[in-house]
């Protein structure tokens, strides 16, 4: 088998669940509680906070919250930053940005949606005219999931924050954190992160919250999480969450140059006659997003994965729809719509694998090709 | 150790762990992907949502949605259900809820709290007479976690309905799951469960809906869950929940007898000069709840985890408040309030165990007498 949906989720690392296995067995205490086991749990939690926030950001000016998931930080972020005025946000956007925009728009807000480069990123010049004196809040993914454009967020907030310095700033950066190096600047009020995709677990995210702003919380209840967000805290999920950040981060820039050789290998290999390129070279190395002309990416993936190569169509989480609004935004042709396929890679991804997974693409497009033909 | 904070959290299950491993291994694509292992990840979610639902209601008539934890499951049922007319819950509620009836206040909803009986069981008749027919959501929490109070959610329902037919009903069922006999009746709407309560992890609830109703998301984005919640599933700790609900279920009835005995004996062995009891003799076997007369329960809630006792005070998750508010509305003198020790029980309790402790309580108290005299 061959993995190349890492975008999707991860294996999970073993040297994550190693150090997370504790939490099982010596620490399954309830954080909140008064004996000795419960504070030792707690102080690991906190231990783990602030190895992840070390990692993105200075926490002198920011927080971090633990949560269930990137969708529950992105849901947090905006609904409780969006009360009035209008919302900015762009084409780009992961479901769990994205819904939130819709379900903002149905509740009355203006919400406006920037348009995207032909690679899938953000056409920052449109995303600033859309920005007035009433933008509460600007959301801009950090690096597109579908097609791994990488937006200059930095940059964006900045002349966000020139426009309206009242305007609050966040980004997804599901797919950026443990992938490509990630410091908040001061222009960026929320962060949000998944550990799933980085070799931990389902089940953990976090949002990194610039320590100033009042966040309501999304989950009422024992007031866990400084009140942020109640439940009783994940200790596995966040424990495995902070070894694998550390693990990732620790040799980001070699993993990178590595994965990005796998990226450009593969799209070497693959067969240019079938074969059409969205990522650009400038995005992350760990997506790889092609259109197979004239055929479903979607029959395509369940061919591959009769031959043990798993790859996505997208985003997993949109899989269900038709075809792709965000690669539908790239401008992309609407015959070759329903034709994409992502290759996504991680660290553990060898040379080996990338060269069989071509030839097994190459073979089972040319499959499909002379069954539609 | 002698763990007896099991309404806290639980020490997963062994096998509830070997169950899930595949799910780290195996299974750790992400459900929504095309490919084989997907499918076949999404298969195995399904697979332990008829589990748990079978354990607790028909599946004809009712729907379950995993969510990160008994709280979320609350949060969803409540905002998701009260959006005019009043909100009718009781004194004796979790955190996860009254919380939650606290912020709908602020919001400007009518919330109205129906009082306790002495052993923090829920007077019914009172809570009645606070439903009319604007009546949108009745809580009522099944089990206390606080005194293990069992209140009859099935008569209660009954008369809700019978006096507003368009009220809805919600039970949160966190400490009676898989602790005593559960079957949801067709006047019931909404039932919240935890895992990490019973042998599972952290990370992991549900919340049980009737069909017909409609219920929105809580989190928007990728759609899972039918779209009542979205972000990537917690495979491991959904299968995990399944695997321990079905243990715990499968030996309900004789591991309940043998708590119920260990209960007793803890209370027959304390020192009757000093602990007051204040769980009643038809709560569930597994919560015992005492009061320390005129010493503080946190205190000595420390000094017995330097013995190797873990207790609780009342819940963890509002164990930084001075004194249990649900205490304090069973009617307990005022002096009495901060002397709470709540004694937790798991299958998994031995009779030395309870000996020991009993010893261990008995003397540290003794002990804490003499300082404060």
């Amino acid at each position: 088998m061959i993995y190349l949906d890492n975008a999707a989720t991860t294996r999970p690392l073993k040297s994550a669940l190693d150090d997370a296995e504790r939490a099982l067995n010596d620490l399954y205490f309830n954080p909140s509680a008064l004996y000795a086991g419960g504070i030792q749990t707690h102080r690991e939690i906190d231990g783990a906070r602030e190895e992840i926030l070390s990692l993105l950001a200075d926490k002198e000016n920011f927080d971090l919250i633990f949560t269930s998931c990137g969708t529950e930080a992105d849901n947090q972020a905006i609904f409780g930053s969006v009360k009035r005025g209008n919302f900015v946000t762009t084409l780009g956007e992961h479901a769990a940005v994205y819904e939130c925009a819709r379900e903002l728009k149905n509740r009355g807000i203006d919400v406006r949606f920037a348009p995207l480069n032909g690679d899938g990123s953000i056409d920052s010049d449109a995303l600033l005219r859309l920005v007035d004196e009433n933008t509460s809040l600007v959301s801009v993914i950090h690096v597109n999931n579908e097609t791994g454009a990488i937006n200059p967020i930095e940059r964006i907030s900045e002349k966000v924050k020139q426009k309206n310095g009242r305007t609050l700033v966040m980004c997804d950066g599901v797919q950026a954190f443990g992938k490509i190096p990630v410091r908040l600047t001061n222009h960026i009020d929320f962060y949000s992160v998944s550990a799933h995709k980085i070799g931990a677990l389902k089940g953990t995210g976090a949002l990194i919250k610039r320590k100033k702003i009042n966040l309501a919380p999304y989950l009422y209840g024992g007031g866990q999480e400084k009140n942020h967000r109640s439940g009783t805290e994940n200790v596995f999920g966040i424990l495995a969450f902070a070894s694998a950040a550390k693990k990732r981060l620790s040799s980001l820039k070699g993993d990178s140059e590595r994965v990005l050789k796998l990226r450009e290998k593969l799209f070497e290999m693959l067969d240019k006659d079938t074969f059409v390129r969205l990522s650009s070279i400038s995005g992350t190395p760990y997506i790889l997003t092609v259109v197979a002309k004239g055929v479903r990416g979607e029959t395509l993936v369940r061919m591959l994965s009769d031959q043990g190569v798993f790859a996505g169509t997208g985003s997993a989480c949109s899989s269900k729809k038709p075809y792709s609004r965000v690669i539908e935004a790239c401008g992309l042709d609407k015959e070759l719509l329903n034709g994409v396929l992502r290759f996504s890679f991680s660290a553990e991804n060898t040379e080996e694998e990338i060269a069989s997974a071509a030839k097994i693409i190459n073979a089972t497009a040319k499959e499909l090709y002379g069954r539609v033909k």
